[in-house]
């Protein structure tokens, strides 16, 4: 941490800085330059209130140095994680890229055994699906809930395929981690702490969605929050900021890929769905995210999206799925990867 | 409803839209323009998956008319809501601006009953604290808990505030409902859905803030939640949304203040001290919101902001806080409200 | 200037820091940390290229210390700067809040003079009036050009009114220098740096709106351009920044005003007719503004909104402004300034 | 045009709005909805100042239907642009993908031969490099004006290389005009409508970049400009926008390069140097553009970037873009097309 004095600030202001300082623990390196004096603060304490300082007298600002996540960075763990997803054991992580389909919500038994089908035989790894929803509207469908569940793990046991379901709060934990192969934390719960913690007392892959708002800092907290309750599978998922931008759901920062990269080992996967909101802008953002170096992607699929219960705008159809799945193929291949 | 079709679209694939639209038990109107052919759809159903029809065949997109919302509108409740806050019964919502103060965090009975007498001489109307925090890194002091709350207990019979703490779980709901005058819902879980359901079974008024990223239609749909789940007794609370602007923690936005009054009948009070993030904009971005109509006023107050255990930066001392209470009073005046 | 390593760098890597911040003319200071090592850079240099180092093997990244504006910082001139406006020679930023109202577009001659009265009436010290228009569609009205500045003339000397009016282009300046009384740069040249450098040979006070997106640090650097060229008489005029928010046009920020009363001794005007887009808008926010210490204001009025060529749905009419400017007077008077 | 009235409209009041919309030359069709009655206008004038009905008593709000732009749209012009750039008459908007790589500034006659001479050998089709810089500080390295684009016109005759170089004002657009095949409108002069107008009436291709916070809309508005005044060689640049997002310069938003392709028939370029800020995010996101479909690429390159006059922090090597050009070479033919 950097405390930058006001220009003028007095040698006593000074004192004083560095007395709050030596309070947290750190040693203080005083450099006088040409305009202002700065006050570099030594000591691994990432964690202490020290913004707090910024109140003492002549305090311009406090420029923060270290990272304030520590197990998800590299620093900790150079090499980069690799999670085995379900009754297969993919390796996400490592040079195949892993694709997990399905709708946004579990309707019926009939929608969820087609969709799989599809999404096995087009060569996904996983099948997605909420059996509880979280809803903007409270008049929205909330989901089929238990008997969802049930459905997905019909669905597993045909197919063989990893199921991704969401975990909405402690209450419906238990219940989910006992079908899920993975549990979704969605954007909206990403800051959702008790959930965090209890999800990270769980022996199961976590995918944890980006907050529609968050940095990468706090992104990779909230991953550390898992990762300090005793999980250290935590899957990271870009699905989108919230920008300005009108002509799409949310604004898909593909650079959050490489940067993610550099910062952390934890996988990253791409969700252009949610990423983009509108289906036909699904493939090819699909494309890029493989060619920007993602580990797996994310995305909806309904066979019938006009009659969706929810996010039919930007779920793709099974054929529009299987051809896709063919150019990732290609693009994946282009760049020494596998699908 | 209006699902605008794009230009060159046949009668058929009209014909198409209007057969999903009556799906839906609504009322088609065709209007055929100069360029491209729309479909009006009459009928309140507005939580139906509309959006769905996108994906009919040469749609160009979908414009909604009806505000998704209906209880927290002024369609439904043309009078302002007017609430009771603590044992003073203040009434919140009418001629009188309430301002709640106090720290962060709940760190020691001493802080906080030093704290409240300050705020309830300077002419406050309530006390916040928080007893369970929700904080961005799992390292930072996460609140005195159930201690917590009996000290804020202790703070409320001494000087008559109105209590209130934050709710960050369904765990901690009773406990906390037991002693706070109002239930505060934080902007990371504005929307938690099961939490708002929760609150809504309490009779005890809520403070809602506005998510970080969180649109008006968007933060009025969380009030839904609660006033359909049997609690009409919302507060909205504007605390600064995430722009690219670097100088202050979040942008607070006053024009929602006003926007806020034309969508809804309730009451509406801003964050200064989230919404900027900086303890030495409190003081102007105070006034500017009494200006601007708000209700009520809540922002951190410690003090020695410099050992803060959180959010130091923001909070103001009591001897400012009592200098703006001179202010704002002044202020309220000039529009013909008062403190 | 700190230059942050990654941890792991060896001390030959740092030594090639070294030699590059010394090429800048710039001293260093090594303060070897717990987790990594920082070289702070001593010396005002504001303007090398420093972000080059950033390439630099095993740097992780650069922080600023110094501003890069100089002339429009409150280091080089303490006391606030105050400018006389207008044949009537208002001081703007001195303890009275001045007032500039008029149309978005000089219409016609009768469309001016009548406002011009009204505006007079009400107690503005200003008349605002675009001759000639950047409009962002090719098919809107482009404004009267010269026939306009002649109206704009004309209603100065019928009221004594400071005329407040657009420079789009080199081309025009010298035409609209003549006859304005402040050269207004709008929002969208706010970075077109050759009409800053020539409106700094001009010896006319300047109105220079933020950019749309512009961080503040920006706007002040369009302020040193001009500035730096010749003419230290600029106002800065925030105006709304685009966020994702969709009620209003703009966000407007109303904490810049006290931050940028921190960072320059420059006079700081608000338009909420921009920042808001919503005629409705305008009363709140123009109270807000001055309550949070803005030196003026400046917003859209117009005989008949309704038929207005441009900006019609932010415009008030004369009787609303009137009546604001009541209102406005009790706010200054509230935070001891006056209208 | 869909004109929405609040609910309690009453006949006259929408009668009022009908006479509006007749002063526009439009025709109305009003629906009554069940709580709102609408009008919706009929006839395609788009550029009318409508907004001002807004100001109706008892609107709601204004819905627009058609895009504001027309020439730039796919309604008019259905099959893709293909613009021939350069010397060797490459076809931007066909089946190659474009790329154009080169430093921000021209510093000297031996940095751009060298570079060119690189960028040649590499396989791209065009040569960037700045002879007149907008910079956002009067302090920072202006360019060398016409010197530079003396230099720019060397390295073509040496490599056949096509110039693509800014022009920042109607000073300098002879003269630039004179050297170069592309001319470049940077970001900040997206919306400075007498450059835009100027350029039109050029017969050469125009690169025009996204400003930094436009929506689509207007960066097809801005395009519009050009097309109007008479030359139809427009090429879109998506370089990022402002976002709340800091480990990055700006978000690239590759979603807009589908999208603009549904929008307009005009070619779609991507510039990941500006649309990331660092070298290292330039090659993954280069793959990303191709793999979304984007019709070219223009980014920074530069022999010694920890020595450049600006922008050094975002510019490959020579050795880089070589390897970055084999890759995508890989990636294009992935997707069907080729570099």
């Amino acid at each position: 941490m950097i405390v930058v004095m006001k220009p003028g600030a007095t040698k006593d202001q000074v004192r004083h800085v560095v007395g709050l300082v030596r309070e947290f623990g750190l040693k203080e390196h005083i450099i006088e330059g040409t305009d202002r004096t700065v006050v570099a603060c030594i000591g691994d304490k990432r964690m202490v209130e020290k913004d707090a300082i910024e109140n003492a007298p002549m305090v311009e600002r406090i420029v923060p140095i270290l990272a304030p996540y520590k197990m998800a960075s590299l620093e900790v763990r150079q090499s980069r994680s690799v999670f085995e997803i379900g009754p297969q054991r993919f390796p996400l992580g490592a040079a195949r890229v892993g694709v997990i389909a399905g709708p946004c919500s579990v309707e019926s038994r009939d929608q969820i055994l087609r969709t799989a089908e599809a999404v096995k035989e087009s060569g996904c790894i996983g099948l997605r699906g909420g059996a509880f929803k979280p809803r903007t509207s409270p008049y929205a469908f909330q989901g089929l809930g238990s008997k969802g569940l049930a459905i997905l793990a019909e669905a597993r046991e045909k197919t063989g395929l990893a199921i991704v379901t969401e975990v909405i709060g402690l209450e419906q934990l238990d219940e989910v981690a006992e079908v899920s192969d993975v549990l979704q934390i969605g954007a909206r719960n990403m800051q959702h702490y008790p959930l965090l913690e209890a999800v990270g007392k769980v022996r199961k892959p976590v995918l944890l969605k980006r907050g529609m708002s968050a940095r990468l800092d706090e992104f990779l907290l909230a991953a550390e929050y898992i990762i300090n309750a005793g999980n250290n599978q935590v899957i990271l998922c870009e699905r989108g900021i919230r920008t300005f931008e009108e002509y799409c759901r949310n604004t898909l920062c593909l650079t959050a890929v490489p940067a993610l990269n550099e910062m952390t080992h934890l996988p990253v996967v791409v969700d252009p769905s949610h990423g983009t909101g509108h289906a036909h802008f699904v493939p090819p953002l699909c494309r890029a995210a493989v060619a920007a170096g993602a580990d797996g992607l994310i995305l909806e699929c309904h066979p019938d999206p006009e009659h969706a219960s929810s996010d039919g705008a930007q779920s793709v159809t099974p054929a529009v799925l299987s051809d896709l799945m063919n150019q990732l193929h290609r693009v994946a291949r282009a760049i020494d990867r596998d699908l």
